[in-house]
């Protein structure tokens, strides 16, 4: 599959044979608005199982997508990468302080998360985990952005940030809110666990709900009153820090 | 003076007054390709002496800018900010360990360069400065990606990196070079001098003449075989790694 364009497949059959043999590979789904679910119930199951983005579209949309070609009403845009498994991940691993992964809450920037992608697979990070909702996929734009790292190191899809944070904490993961307003600032915290780094929304920051459920809160110290920094440059920095002292 | 909208000015009289009383503020000045410059030859000299960047350009591209004015062949950007001078900045300092700044050898992309500035705010470091050419300017999209930051910590135009290079070290500066090559990690270099980081363009990093006259060259180390990281990236863990070596 090219890496520097989208692909998409359509029709009711050749995306449920995708959807059976590589669910992996699939990014999204988009379903014509007037489709009635129990039409697509098949469909729909697999969607469900693995945790793939629906988007309900008006058929302008799909033809903007394939063209004028027969899609029934379903158009798949298939991964620039293959998502991985959280628990199948999580167990293949020796759990230590050498094992660090980014939870997104939702970065919908493509250039922003091709970034986070390059720099957190350059920090020896060991993988990003992001919903399935207000989440960029890993498309054309993400996949240049990351300079053509995206694949690297896993990239792990679940349904939403509560339930990867969930995930992180069966795991043994200390999840670590990184927030302006966090407790204890990155130099002063030590990494003497699994670690996972909770990253805001753009525009929203991190849920408060979530934000209560972490382990821990930190800040990146900030002068001359600035307020936030970018979302990839956050990433970055808790990344770096996280290397410098596991290294 | 809007901060979210570029504004321009027009006409011989007006850009001569501007460049004569508020030099500082003129961010670009774009000049019609047919126009002599024994014509305009008192604006070229105060152009020359206060180092800002010219376009040659049609007809068409000025009235793009301004619409159908008497622009009589010139037209000006204002800038965002107020640029300073280098050694007026300098003289003014009590230079040590704790006066660091970023070199940029012309950051394109104003996305980037926004970022860059909001970073260094953030991280205390005293100043940017940038060459005319191959400069993004401090436009509206650089001052909305800054997140209103820009202005707060002085930038300086020099004629081009060389220049800016020179200066610094004139002035007592250690110039450290941000290069994948870099001789030293960024985690082993000691700051007890004042700093200045020289970050490469986005394309072609940094010029290889300049390389050989910086102090030293350190870099970031990377996993996973990536390669170089985005500027706004690495200009953002070096000078966090400044700040917190020298807290």
């Amino acid at each position: 599959m090219s890496k520097t364009e989208n692909i998409y497949i359509y029709g009711r059959n050749p995306i449920l044979e995708a959807l059976i043999h590589r669910p992996d590979e699939i990014e999204k789904i988009f379903i014509k608005n007037s489709i009635q679910p129990a039409s697509i119930q098949d469909i729909q199951q697999h969607i469900s199982k693995n945790l793939i983005p629906v988007s309900r579209v008006p058929q302008a949309k799909l033809q903007n997508l394939v063209g004028r070609v027969n899609d029934q009403g379903i158009v798949a845009l298939l991964s620039k990468i293959k998502y991985t498994d959280f628990f199948e991940w999580a167990q293949s691993l020796a759990l230590d302080k050498h094992t660090s992964v980014l939870l997104l809450d939702g970065i919908e920037d493509p250039h922003n998360f091709g970034a986070i992608i390059r720099t957190a697979t350059a920090a020896g990070v060991s993988a990003v985990i992001v919903p399935t909702q207000k989440q960029s996929p890993v498309n054309a734009t993400v996949f240049k952005t990351s300079a053509g790292t995206a694949g690297r190191i896993p990239i792990i899809r679940v349904h939403d940030t509560n339930q990867g944070l969930k995930d992180l904490q069966v795991a043994g993961f200390n999840v670590i809110a990184v927030d302006g307003n966090g407790k204890e600032g990155i130099w002063e915290t030590d990494f003497d666990a699994p670690t996972a780094f909770l990253i805001g929304n753009e525009g929203a920051g991190i849920d408060k709900k979530l934000l209560k459920k972490c382990s821990s809160t930190v800040r990146i110290p900030m002068q001359n009153q600035v307020e936030s920094l970018n979302a990839s440059v956050s990433a970055a920095l808790v990344c770096y820090e996280w290397a410098r002292k596991i290294s």
